[in-house]
């Protein structure tokens, strides 16, 4: 494809698509790098650097260190949705994909798809007390994480398998609380047994509000 | 007194009560910087400007950035020792103490004893994924936490408090789970009522071991 200019004044696709690849090129990079180092160790002359493009190549996307940590975390939460989030929907709605969701989640902190853990507990942790947009989009990805949880506890009492009475914030705070432990744990202690651990206290949590015994549960 | 230097060529003791009043001043300022910002935020440049301390001054204390992050966690956890596990150290060994060093963390994240919320949550999270000294201080401090919880339990299960089949380390790994996560939430999403969600989580999770009604579980 040539690269002339669109009647708009926006390049025609060829250069468009090269655009495209290398944006997610560097924040593929950039969300590698900020799980391990965080979201502040993030430099436009870093990036450039890594992948041999021009600080100015990679100034024209992001405009702003900020901007650049922005579209980090969007673009980790598009990995955390393909890498945990999307396996979890194979199995059926209720208390099944509550689990599936739980495994999914311990196995993606277990095989580090995220070099330095997971990409939402370090950057959550740098941010917590910084006010500002990054803060921000943070805590808009834990409301609605914590709020798939929910949503599938609850999708699990309509359908009888945990009981009425079941508070299902509560669960969703203890399941993300457990998992975000195991992770820290094995990162800071290098004790992969804690994702057995994670998953022995959720697993004991749900017989606890279960109605009766369940193949997710066994 | 005055600051003429001593036989062994070690200052009297006006100038070395001086200096440990220095030494103390820097790092109750940078625990409170590195709760915010992270112990990779600490810089002897600025704990000097903002102390009206000489450059020179600080760096003579510390002489490299991980000696004063290193010396920043003990005084961390000299603050932390102060304000949680002594607190907690009035109530009966077992069951009591347990529940009384549950209380006395959330109330101290819930005050803010460090500005940006627990200490050990925010910096354990930032150096998780980077080998070295100040991770392996990190994780020492941890385990040594979860420990002490562990060794509480084992009291209670000793006192027939709690049912000889409670899992010690699993017990610990949960209730520190919960009040990390406690911390996080509210730190990030503004949501004070996650310390009453943590306590509410180990409380029931404590009657699920417990060998009948305790006060401390009321």
């Amino acid at each position: 494809m040539t690269a002339t200019a669109t009647p708009a004044g926006r390049p025609a696709d060829g250069r468009v698509a090269r655009g495209d690849r290398t944006r997610a090129a560097v924040l593929s990079r950039a969300a590698d790098i900020a799980s391990v180092e965080g979201l502040s160790g993030l430099s436009i002359g870093r990036l450039a650097a890594d992948l041999s493009i021009s600080k100015a190549g990679v100034f024209a996307h992001f405009g702003s260190k900020e901007e650049l940590q922005l579209a980090t975390i969007r673009a980790a939460s598009e990995r955390f949705v393909a890498e945990v989030v999307v396996p979890a929907q194979a199995a059926p709605d209720g208390l099944a994909r509550l689990v599936a969701l739980l495994d999914s989640w311990l196995d993606y902190n277990r095989r580090c798809v995220f070099p330095g853990g997971c990409f939402f507990a370090g950057t959550s942790a740098e941010f917590h007390a910084r006010p500002g947009r990054v803060r921000d989009e943070l805590a808009a990805a834990r409301r609605q994480w914590l709020g798939a949880f929910a949503a599938l506890a609850a999708t699990a009492v309509a359908r009888g398998e945990l009981a009425p009475t079941c508070d299902v914030a509560q669960l969703a705070f203890e399941i993300d609380a457990l998992g975000t432990a195991a992770n820290l744990h094995d990162q800071l202690c290098d004790d992969p047994g804690s994702y057995d651990r994670a998953r022995a206290g959720v697993i004991a949590r749900l017989r606890g509000d279960a109605t009766g015994p369940h193949p997710a549960l066994d």
